[in-house]
């Protein structure tokens, strides 16, 4: 059985989760990063990956299925951005 | 005095929460929202809000203080993209 809070939690997860999905798939489909901001990006992967040490310390499910998948998705959008900087312009 | 899990969360708070701030700042500055996917914006914005219902649910003042600023950031960025969309390209 599932308290309130772990159905509210849940649903954020699921919410915040999915929404990197998107943003995801439309940055290594088209390569474009110009409006994404790289300090949003670093300072965001490295924030999320807390998220999960913090989770993983309180032992808070919701927190740790949320901030793995997000990890994964905010690094990929990370690295394109990044590759852009590099070898683009943006 | 803190412990060790609570200032994990205040740094992951810290970092994800003002990692929006320089995002929120470019997207005002410039208004260039091509690069950002609308999907993610309205998915994020409204998790963000199921994330600050599950920090007052939990009482956890990580949790509530990061969403709450996260939440109007978010939401500003998620302004733009859609006035670009209906008044814009992009």
């Amino acid at each position: 059985m599932k308290t309130t809070p772990e159905i509210i939690g849940y649903l954020a997860a699921i919410l915040t989760t999915a929404s990197f999905l998107p943003q995801a798939i439309l940055t290594i489909k088209t390569k474009d990063t110009k409006s994404l901001s790289l300090s949003m990006y670093a300072m965001f992967t490295l924030g999320v990956l807390f998220w999960l040490l913090y989770g993983l310390s309180i032992a808070d499910k919701a927190i740790i299925f949320a901030n793995s998948i997000t990890l994964i998705l905010a690094a990929a959008i990370l690295s394109v951005k990044i590759y852009n900087r590099l070898y683009n312009k943006g």
